[in-house]
């Protein structure tokens, strides 16, 4: 099957048709997780695997498996599965080229007919994005055994509304319990999502690690005032101590550059009127690297700073980590075969630590996985104009294919009863 | 009349049922204008007036004027007025106890059956806080013909309503055309918003003169990106830039204190979400300073500011000014009228200059106006925590309608028929 190469053009079809739902006007798609748009592509993506001769199950936490049977259907699947709900201002293609290549790799051993050893599964993780309801991975994470159920079904929107409920509105809380169902191995493709592979003119990032990562909400507490009236001296700001704060933060990246990213994302300003000196602000602060010990550090050096800063300014501080996701190392062999399948396929590729987060770190836990990158255009993602090529889509998807292929003959080689 | 005094129970009382209109649970009120809590309290406001048996009419900027005959309905009227629109989360008297102090005035007047020579009128001013629309004093901006009504029709809300549509919509689109109105004096009493008063102890602010103001919007263009995958010394982030021109806009009020003030208090980050690097954050800033010369210099830092910061973060830049006012200085005549009032009902006072705007310092350009303060609770304002005491509420109307009083008496001393 060395000559087998995926429909590139059906890949770049079914991800400009997922598009529609949540396309925003200026090229993007805003499409949040268990909102109506991601009911709507979900009922979409159900239907087109159920015409690629797929089983879909759902479970409860809404992760969707859709299954390809193989010559032996006791054995543990080889799954290939991403995200298809997306930032607040996304693009098209983040976690959906993952989900849809998945899909492509299943359309195209159907049409030679070919059968696998194993089952093959492609899976669309829930709230990956965690945009709407944080932290992100909930799907892959309570899959894991990382997040516990009942503090995802918890989780609120901005809005107060919860995810628990907000998955039985858009009717996909399944039956089958989320953690039990067994895979044997797990791939996924991803966009870079930064500008490495763009600007080295490569085609395939084989991804050997990932960041660690911490997420932290805080609030700051002043006191609102006439913005006329109150005297500079009496003041106490939560918008100056939260200027001081982004400032800190990003230095922090700066400081432990070129490893480091440190982000202030959302800032919600209270109560947010022209002519009042803010009360309170809430933000999020996101700290990655990919050496545990160097994390440790950059987390105590920001809480050192957020104090300071609060003392300083006068104003109450109330700091919580909401997520912690220490490094993680991908299963070599696996890499390996995705490096491999670079090389058979005659594609530029580099290796290559993700930043992002991905479910493929939660299920790394679990079994062993591999992560493959493509470019997007200028690095830029998680905006209306993240952009791929075709080309880069479907070589993504062809060293998926055979990645899966190599898979299935090594696991069963001299298994076969 | 020496001896006649408000009905300092029934004046606290009536503030009391107005903060029912839009109440928050934290004991404020939110009440934007032209919202369905605005509608509500106009409608109480009018039967309340035309209870105290006042005819009441609405021009084209929905500001109400509530009317009580005297002995000259020819002459021009004295007229005691403010707002009844809040802050997104105010309190219950900042606007409110200057309106109702006008409909106290009323009430103690007919209590005792006592006729002026010139019409009593108590007006409430269309969206004087300017945080649904900007700017702020609207209806008395183009009571004053410094703000045209087209303008003032086109202002939207964040959520991109029209003020002319909203103004139809409430029903309070009057047929009297704004500005054609004559009035002869204008009062308005206010609480300070600020500290003074209270941390000298003293009941009554004479108000001299007021501020001037400059009102910006800023909108800074970076580009969004994944926070996980983003080198730091490849970034745009907005949110950055924002905070480096808050500490500026800070820094520009800390140098030219005690005088000036300076503020940021609204901020829309985009996309907002926890692991989007921040692609453009929009922001309003407010400086103001009694002289106009410091004005044009603070002004002009602020402006030199923005755009070193933002070239120094690479970001772009969009600044408007959407709001400049002047000085003010108060009528001589009815200052020294205030603070003779103050004097005779044996109330401290002092002497002071307004941060705030006020609707008084629009009519002010028109007819012979005055402003007076009293205390409030902490110097706090535009806040649920605001609050003054029945006393000084009381006090204020007291000098409302001794003013009014010397002032109808004085205008016709000699002049009767």
């Amino acid at each position: 099957m060395q000559e087998l190469r995926v429909n590139g053009k059906r890949l770049w079809e079914s991800i400009m048709e997922t598009a529609k739902f949540g396309a925003t006007s200026r090229g993007g798609v805003s499409r949040l997780s268990l909102s109506d748009e991601d009911r709507r592509v979900r009922d979409w993506f159900a239907e087109a695997c159920k015409g690629a001769r797929c089983e879909v199950t759902v479970d409860d936490m809404g992760n969707m498996v859709a299954r390809r049977s193989g010559r032996h259907n006791a054995a543990v699947p080889i799954a290939i599965g991403s995200h298809l709900d997306t930032q607040p201002a996304g693009g098209k293609f983040d976690g959906i080229a993952g989900v849809l290549s998945g899909l492509e790799v299943i359309r195209t051993l159907n049409d030679v007919g070919y059968c696998t050893e194993a089952p093959l599964e492609v899976i669309n993780w829930t709230n990956e994005e965690g945009s709407r309801f944080a932290p992100p991975m909930l799907g892959s994470g309570v899959f894991a055994g990382i997040i516990s159920r009942d503090f995802a079904y918890s989780r609120e929107d901005r809005q107060g509304r919860k995810f628990g409920e907000e998955l039985e509105r858009i009717g996909y809380r399944g039956s089958a319990r989320c953690g039990e169902h067994r895979l044997g191995t797990y791939f996924e493709l991803h966009i870079e999502q930064g500008p490495m592979l763009e600007m080295e003119g490569k085609t395939i990032g084989v991804v050997t690690e990932a960041q660690g990562q911490r997420w932290y909400e805080v609030t700051l507490t002043g006191q609102a005032g006439h913005a006329g009236s109150t005297p500079m001296h009496l003041r106490k700001d939560a918008l100056l101590g939260c200027a001081r704060i982004v400032e800190g933060v990003n230095c922090i990246g700066l400081d432990h550059a070129p490893l480091a990213v440190s982000t202030v994302g959302l800032v919600e300003v209270r109560p947010n009127s022209p002519n009042v000196i803010p009360g309170s602000v809430f933000f999020t602060v996101d700290l990655r690297h990919p050496e545990d010990d160097m994390m440790v550090k950059m987390d105590a050096e920001f809480r050192e700073m957020v104090s300071r800063v609060a003392g300083e300014s006068g104003l109450g501080v109330e700091l919580s980590e909401i997520y912690v996701r220490p490094s993680t190392e991908f299963d070599r062999a696996c890499v390996a075969q995705v490096r491999e399948a670079a090389e058979r396929l005659n594609y530029k590729y580099r290796e290559m630590v993700s930043g992002p987060g991905h479910d493929a770190l939660y299920v790394a836990r679990m079994v062993p996985a591999a992560l493959v990158f493509i470019p997007c255009e200028g690095g830029i993602s998680h905006d209306e104009a993240e952009n791929a090529r075709p080309e880069d889509v479907e070589a993504g998807a062809n060293v998926v294919l055979h990645v899966v292929l190599a898979r299935d003959a090594t696991t069963f080689e001299g298994k076969h009863v």
